[in-house]
């Protein structure tokens, strides 16, 4: 698994109780996995179709460093299927864990479009050819 | 099913292909399950544990309203059981389904803590007595 | 009065002396008025007007639960005006009034368009027709 | 009536029907009536107790730039009353009026603490003596 | 050197160790330069093009009340070049000190577009012609 | 120069012309820098001290995706020096660049703070041992 993007919890990410609100946990797992999708498939418009069970195993607090890891388990014609792990960048202590997010790949019409891959790209091979 | 809160989609709610960003949805769920719970069990220190598979049946877009819906299934000893569905209040369409999502009660030092609760209540009979 | 949407206080709500930030409730109000003009009306282009006094008559405090409630006291020929609470949903203590908030509905040239309407329509009555 | 803090409409402040969020607007006026009460008070504790009347006699849209204007009308024991303009910067066509802010000086306990300031005082001439 | 825009800072601008988040302030500093840029040079479309070295120089704690200072120290013929510097309003202590920020008019294809403007201009003075 | 953080550029964060806001990437940057500087110096107390100058090269357009990219170029006493440059994801093309961003090691005082460091550290080696 590649982690990828950090973020620094502020106070405007805490909930009433002082440690990270879970909503906004959800939201930067959502926008990672919006991100990485688009990049492997090429597609700006690409949306999230399904997240399966979500289990909240560690919280974090103020001033604590998460990072996101995302990981293709499957292609399909017009979806791509993540797994997902967060985890304290310090001590690498899990703090949830998603097994599967189902990215589609949509065309102009919202339509699932096939996106032709088959397995994980870099950016940098892409730019070589 | 109950549905409270209600939102109305702007600009700032919006991913890039110009409809309700996910992440955001996430985010209002699960401070609508927060707050149902603390209102439920009475307890401010109530935090989410776990939500079941999220299918995203369809989306919104900007100026839809939508409303958000919870349902108790479940009392456990510390936990409380929702069910949430989140539809466009002027067509009723669902937006998204949500089976399960448990919130647990704790204690000051962040352990599970019986709540003593077995079924909903309303604020309004609990100021009468 | 009807209460629908409620608000958990997160520590990005409050002002610096620690207490519910004023200017963050007249912005949930307004939204509040908004989407249940847009309701009532049925269209989506609807402005505010008019706010009459504001009356702050408690704060709230960071974990406090509070809902909004919303009244129409009359229908205009292009109006609708309501009246407004603010409570605590916990204590039902009450926030802040507001006497009137005169929504207008507008055409698409934002000229002042009769609705029409004339008394409160439930969304599911509409759509059982 | 001065006119201190500015603000450049972009997309995060914007309805659904694309002008200026008047939640966003009643948000702005708070915080510099806020501001400016604690400037002449010299009491970090100063809090919105009353807002009168709010005429929206113009909006503003993505692009604008707009200035928020305060001015004192009464010194009481323990409030400031502020008389607030908000107008678009280019043009100085009116957008909102508010004849009466009412802020209170607070002390430790949250009640209503005499400020001892009868005029309008500048910085500069604090810092000078 | 002219200050205008004045912030509170609320919870939700400090960073973890609860002192003034500098990405906000940096934020702060480049909407003001960009607003105070639009208003001289009469053109919305107009950009950061450079900033120079940023001091730091001192923080701002929660309930602090800074104020933004902009001044012209060269027009080109595209572009403006501004001096800023935040200071806390009540001390007038320095926080931070920006030498030049080069602002850029641009047309309509986003390519450098002369100005014509050779000094600072009030709009009071141009609504009076 | 390692890329971690990513970011989808979503309407939120555009200025009124469109593309990126030029203080939102700001933002980003000062936070990537600050969350970077503690994890190699082991400090959550590491604030921002100085920025070089800033260069915009290009804009990004909603939709995008960017990483931003940081480098270690020396190991002060107490402070750290960063390299950092932003680009767009898919075509590689530099957004921003700067080459000196100085961070600094406080003591619980606030008192710069010597932190021992000569080199770049990974989490997982610290684990190991």
């Amino acid at each position: 698994m590649k982690y990828h993007t950090r973020k620094w919890i502020k106070p405007e990410d805490l909930n009433p109780n002082g440690t990270l609100f879970g909503g906004r946990l959800l939201e930067w797992i959502d926008e990672e996995a919006a991100l990485y999708a688009i990049i492997q498939l090429e597609n700006q418009k690409t949306v999230t179709k399904f997240i399966s069970e979500i289990d909240f195993q560690s919280s974090a607090k103020q001033g604590d460093i998460i990072e996101i890891g995302m990981e293709v388990t499957k292609f399909g014609t017009a979806s791509l299927t993540l797994k997902c792990e967060v985890r304290n960048k310090m001590t690498r202590k899990t703090i949830i864990t998603v097994d599967k997010i189902i990215m589609v790949s949509l065309d102009e019409n919202g339509n699932a479009k096939p996106h032709g891959k088959t397995e994980v790209e870099y950016v940098k091979d892409r730019l070589k050819s």
